[in-house]
């Protein structure tokens, strides 16, 4: 089928490829034009602007949006549907907030313009494994674009999970758990670090993933970052999150659900971000007043920076 | 080569049809006879009494005991303590703390004892895939097992981590990461119940298995599940747990090591065993009390039992 790929960054211009090497027909844009050179090169049509990209294409028009979550998403959609004709299809593929999802379906529906939500997982991993599509919208549109999904996935990697936001609800609850999981990981291995075994991570994370109850794909990575530098000592720890942990949580809260240890997991990656934490100070300062417990001074060399 | 397998439970009694399988010669062993005579039908030799258990091998003597953490462990090393010779060896591959290894295999020591404490991971599953063995103790002891351990691992999925008690640790991290894998699973499905889509929560698992970050081997059981029973209204949510936990938060807190995340898995365990919760009485009524906030009474029936 042919289908315009939007954004090629480090998940579209992979897809890109992993689309053509499926035999479709492909229209690349990009804000910045290098990026839709490198399309070209790889086989892709480049188109330089939104018109361009609905000039190439049939329709009913399949155009797939893969840039940041937020007004980049916001201000690509309001970019094409003036553009569009009834019955065009939009996809978002980036991790939006499946509220969001759900109201933009409701605006391009009155234009005509059909909706689908695509939660996509898999990472820089990919286009060499296919990419697990978590898919929500308009299902006649689901069944149009099917065969791009057939090729983007691996198999049995696609699925149409139900009406709008469906797709980017399954995604941001991936990604929780996602959160939960990686934290666990990272305090069991902190332990053994810090045991009086002399450990050998890389062969630990190996060995757990022949046979093992806690077996993954995370823990394949694992077994990789240990093995390139068993210490981690190049890596600092601090850790970004991308908005679907806060969403998991925020959901949960509205749900009235516990979910302390996605919660949490997203709250150790805040506290890992600080240099020093104003709860401790608080504290620290408490026991020295109620208990007098000493109390550790800031270093003159850090109170100044 | 010739072993004895104590203790015919679920584990124990299909590490001896594995073992078997491999062409080992298995003395099989437990307190009550029925599962010794099992053994005996798919091939072992029954052993009725730890002495027999002891004459049907040569020396140096492979003894792997397969029983309940605590008590029954010790009683059963005990057991065979006084019937060894120097250079027999003892393996405890059940689910012991890793201090009481580290205790065992000094005891044994002064006898001559050699000793090995091999975490196995696999459950009921072992017999199909094989176990991951995490071995600790006496290295030359290892190399002589060794051979069994081939037998009952799947490629690559044993090895010999560590001296005393670094098998049992490693397998105790091993749950605790398994609590907080567990635990994000359950809030993440929890959070999809509860939501306005109507997830099939079978058919979610096994998308996710097919390409996403949080395909893993706990996923393929949930998809098991799920699909035994969608909403599992046959099972409660009751969760216990057998100790590691326990001990891999302990063992946190003698590391100075922040883990909330397992922490918290072994107490939503604890939570989920209460019907209910004296913690949320107080805040009820302290909430009353200072802000008139409603209660909701015990219904009577429920008082009275």
């Amino acid at each position: 089928m042919e289908l315009a790929i939007v954004g090629l960054g480090r998940m579209g211009g992979n897809m890109v490829r992993r689309l053509l090497q499926g035999g479709h027909r492909v229209i690349a844009h990009n804000r910045s034009p290098e990026p839709i050179r490198e399309a070209e090169a790889a086989g892709a049509i480049g188109a330089y602007t939104p018109e361009e990209v609905v000039h190439h294409l049939q329709p009913p028009r399949v155009i797939w949006i893969m840039v940041p979550a937020g007004d980049p998403t916001e201000h690509m959609i309001e970019t094409f549907r003036p553009l569009l004709s009834p019955g065009d299809i939009l996809i978002d593929g980036g991790n939006s907030y499946w509220k969001d999802s759900v109201r933009r379906a409701e605006r391009l529906r009155q234009d005509g313009i059909r909706f689908l939500d695509v939660g996509t997982s898999g990472g820089i991993w990919g286009l060499e494994y296919g990419y697990c599509l978590m898919i929500g919208g308009d299902e006649e549109a689901f069944k149009l674009v099917e065969p791009a999904f057939q090729t983007l996935a691996p198999q049995d990697g696609y699925r149409y999970v139900g009406p709008s936001g469906a797709g980017h609800f399954a995604k941001m609850v991936h990604n929780g758990i996602e959160y939960g999981m990686l934290q666990a990981y990272g305090e069991g291995f902190e332990i053994l670090k810090a045991s009086p075994y002399q450990y050998d991570l890389a062969a630990l994370a190996k060995l757990w993933n022949h046979g093992s109850v806690i077996r993954s794909w995370l823990l394949e990575l694992a077994e990789r970052a240990f093995q390139n530098d068993p210490e981690l000592s190049t890596i600092r720890g601090y850790v970004e999150d991308s908005g679907e942990g806060r969403w998991t949580v925020l959901t949960a809260i509205e749900e009235d659900v516990p979910a302390p240890v996605i919660t949490l997991s997203l709250q150790m990656r805040f506290r890992s971000r600080q240099d020093d934490s104003f709860a401790a100070k608080v504290i620290a300062a408490l026991r020295h007043e109620f208990g007098g417990h000493a109390v550790q001074k800031e270093s003159s060399s850090q109170a100044e920076t």
